[in-house]
C-alpha cells in the first residue's frame, strides 16, 4: 500500500517505536507514580522521559509544562473548557478542526462570543486581524499551526506576540505540526500547545498531551486519582498532577518517546525538506492534470506535508475509493472533521475535497505512483 | 518479583495480548473511522470488535452502548458531569475512590449536595439507605463495586433494582470488578458502568469504557471530530461517536479484546473460584500473624481479591518498602485514591495501610512466600 494519509495517522512507525511499547507492556508494567515498587517505578520513569522529552522538543522550560492526555482533541477541550468561562469572548479562524470549532460552538450555546478571523488559503490569518478582534472580554486565543485540509500555515509566532503583549491566552493546534515544523513555545509566545503523539511525532495512537505554560490557570476537565495528595478532597494544584487524573498509557508513552528520540536522530531540519520537497514534487504533478483543482498554498509558500484536491465531474468519495480499489493507495475523502474550511473553500456541499499527505518515508516514486493514478482517474472522468 | 498490586494494572497479560498491540501497531496503523482505505478499515474494525467484545461481556444490549475511553476516570467523570446538573443531589458511598469523590466535591463547590452512604467493610453499604436518601432532586446514585482498599462488595443489584425503580440513573464504578467478578448490566440495572481495560480485563494501559444504557442522557465531557457527521457544528447525537471524539487507542483496544478473549477461554468463574481461594489463603494467614491488623470482609463474606492490612509499630510505607527491597514483592501502600475509605477505617492519619492485590495468575506458593515476609517484619517490629 501507497500509504498518503498521514494527516489522520502516521501509518509506519520506527522499529523502535514498536520494540519500545512491546517493552513496556512486558516489562514495565506497574501503575506510573502509585506504588513505591520496581514495576512502578519503572512505569514512572517511562512517563517521565517522555515528559522530558517532550518539553524538550517544544522548548518549554519545564517538564512538568506537559500533561498527557489520550490524543489532541482531549487536550484542546482541556485548554479551551479550562480558560474560557461561558459568556467570555474567544478568538479563531476559519481554518480550524471540529476538535476546536465544536467545542467553541458548545461555549457558543453558553453565551460566549466567538470571532472566526477569515484566512487566505496562501497565508491563512492575518495575524494584525487578532489585535483588531480583541476585546476588554477576549478570554483565548485559539489557532491551528497548519490546516489539516489544505496545509495552510498560520503564523503563530507573530499572533503569539500580539496575544502576549494584550494578556491574552494564547493556544496553538498542533495536529499537523508537531514533529513537521519547529515549534518553540516560548519565542512563539505559546500559552498552551495541544499536540498529538501519534503524527509527526511517530507515537502509538492514545497518546497526546497539553503544554501549559507555568502560570496559565487552566481548570481541569477530569478530576480523580493522580497518586499524589490522596487526602485531599479536591483535586490537586501541582502540574501535571492536576491534568493527569487516572492511569496513563505507558506503553504509549514509551513508544512517543522513541518517536521523538527517532526524530532527534534523524533530524528534524532533515525530515522538513525532506516533507517539502515530497510536497512540491506532489503540488507540480497535481497542477499539470487537467481537470483536477488544489486547494493548498501555492508555490513558494510555506506549506504542511497536506493538501487537497478535486477532480471536475467525479466525487471526491470515488477518487479515494478508486485510488484504494484499483491503485492501492490510501487518502482519504470528505471534510476531515474541517466545516470552518470547507466552508471557505466553497467544497462543504459537494463533498468536501480529498487529502493527500505523505510524510518523510514516502518516497518520490511513491508520488509519481500517486500522480499517474490521479492523471488516469481525471482521464476517465474527462470521458 | 512476587506481583501482588494487580488492584493498581494487571501487572502480567496474557501472550496474546502483548502480540496484538504490536500487529494493530505494526499492520493496521490507519485512523479508525476516518477514511475508506484498507487501514483506516482495519483499525476500524479492530475497535469495533473490541466494542462488542465488551458489550457482550456485561451483557449490554447494543455494541453502540459501549463508548471508549482513556481510563476509568474519564469514564466516571463523563458519567458524573454528564448526568448531574451542579446544585443537584447525588448519592454515593464511604468506600469511593478520588475518581468519584472529586468530581463529586466540584460538583460540591458549584453547590451541589452529596449523601455519602455509610459502608461496613464486611456488607458495604445497606441498599435500603439508597432508597432513604434518594431526594426529589436526587439525580445520580454512583456506587463502587468492589472497594480499591478493602474488597468490600457493594451489593449494586439491590441497590439497581432500588434507583430503577425511583427512575434515577445508577453509576457503578467497575475499576476493581470488571473481569474479577460477573457484571450483567441488565439484570443489575445498571444505567451506566465505567470500567478499565487494563486491570481485571487485563488489555494494556490506556484503555478503559463506559456503558451507557441506551435513552440514559449524557452530556459530552469533550466534543470534537469524530469522523462522523464532520458537517455538523455541534457534537454528534448518535452513540459512540458522541463521547469518542479525537484518535482512539487503536493497539490498546486491540489488546484489550484479545485480555476479554483470555478470560472467556480460560472461564470467568473459574478465575473467579481462582482468585477466591488465593484471596483466602491470604486473609487465613494474614489473621495469623500476631500484630497484623486487616481491612477486609471477614471469612464467608462476598469479597473481591484484593484487602489491606496494617502492622503495629512499623508505617504502611515502611513495610511496602522492605517487601520491594528485600524480598522483591509488589504491594501498594498508603491511601490508595481513597481518603473516604480510610477515613472509614480510621487509618487516614497513620499513613492508611498496606494493600495486597494477587489475580488468576497468582499462585499458593506466591501468597505462602508473601506471608512469611510480613511474618519476618511483623517479627522485626515486635522486638
Amino acid at each position: 500500500m501507497i500509504y498518503l494519509d498521514n494527516a489522520a495517522t502516521s501509518g509506519r512507525k520506527p522499529e523502535e517505536v514498536y520494540l519500545a511499547c512491546d517493552h513496556a507492556l512486558r516489562e514495565c508494567s506497574g501503575n506510573p507514580g502509585r506504588s513505591g515498587h520496581a514495576a512502578s517505578l519503572a512505569a514512572g520513569q517511562i512517563v517521565e522521559e517522555a515528559r522530558r522529552m517532550c518539553a524538550a522538543f517544544f522548548h518549554a522550560e519545564k517538564a512538568s509544562e506537559i500533561s498527557f492526555t489520550n490524543n489532541t482533541t482531549t487536550a484542546l477541550n482541556t485548554a479551551i473548557l479550562g480558560v474560557v468561562r461561558p459568556g467570555q469572548h474567544i478568538i479563531t479562524s476559519s481554518l480550524e478542526h471540529n476538535s476546536v470549532s465544536r467545542p467553541l460552538e458548545y461555549l457558543r450555546s453558553l453565551g460566549s462570543d466567538v470571532t472566526i478571523l477569515p484566512a487566505s488559503v496562501d497565508t491563512g490569518i492575518d495575524p494584525e486581524d487578532v489585535r483588531r478582534a480583541i476585546r476588554p472580554d477576549t478570554a483565548l486565543v485559539v489557532l491551528t499551526h497548519i490546516s489539516n485540509v489544505t496545509g495552510t500555515v498560520n503564523d503563530i509566532r507573530a499572533a503569539g506576540m500580539i496575544c502576549r503583549e494584550k494578556g491574552i491566552p494564547f493556544l496553538v493546534d498542533a495536529a499537523q505540526s508537531a514533529g513537521a515544523r519547529p515549534i518553540d513555545v516560548r519565542e512563539d509566545y505559546i500559552d498552551l500547545l495541544a499536540f498529538p503523539g501519534h503524527k509527526g511525532l511517530l507515537g502509538p495512537q492514545g497518546t497526546g498531551g497539553l503544554y501549559i505554560r507555568e502560570g496559565i490557570t487552566v481548570n481541569p476537565l477530569t478530576r480523580g486519582g493522580t497518586g499524589s495528595f490522596s487526602e485531599l478532597p479536591e483535586q490537586p494544584e501541582r502540574l501535571p498532577d492536576r491534568f493527569e487524573s487516572g492511569t496513563l498509557n505507558v506503553p504509549g508513552l514509551a513508544g512517543l518517546a522513541a518517536g521523538i528520540r527517532f526524530l532527534r536522530a534523524a533530524g528534524c531540519e532533515e525530515i522538513e525538506a525532506r516533507e517539502s520537497s515530497l510536497r512540491e514534487r506532489l503540488y507540480a504533478g497535481l497542477s499539470e492534470i487537467p481537470g483536477v483543482k488544489i486547494y493548498a498554498p501555492g508555490p513558494g509558500r510555506p506549506a504542511g506535508c497536506v493538501l487537497s484536491f478535486t477532480i471536475r465531474g467525479i466525487d471526491p468519495s470515488e477518487i479515494s475509493a478508486i485510488l484504494d480499489s484499483s491503485f492501492d493507495i490510501a487518502v482519504r475523502a470528505g471534510l476531515h472533521c474541517a466545516p470552518y474550511a470547507h466552508r471557505m473553500l466553497g467544497t462543504i456541499g459537494s463533498g468536501g475535497t480529498v487529502r493527500v499527505s505523505p510524510n518523510h518515508f514516502s518516497t518520490p516514486e511513491e508520488i509519481d505512483s500517486f500522480l499517474d493514478a490521479v492523471r488516469q482517474i481525471a482521464e476517465a472522468a474527462r470521458r
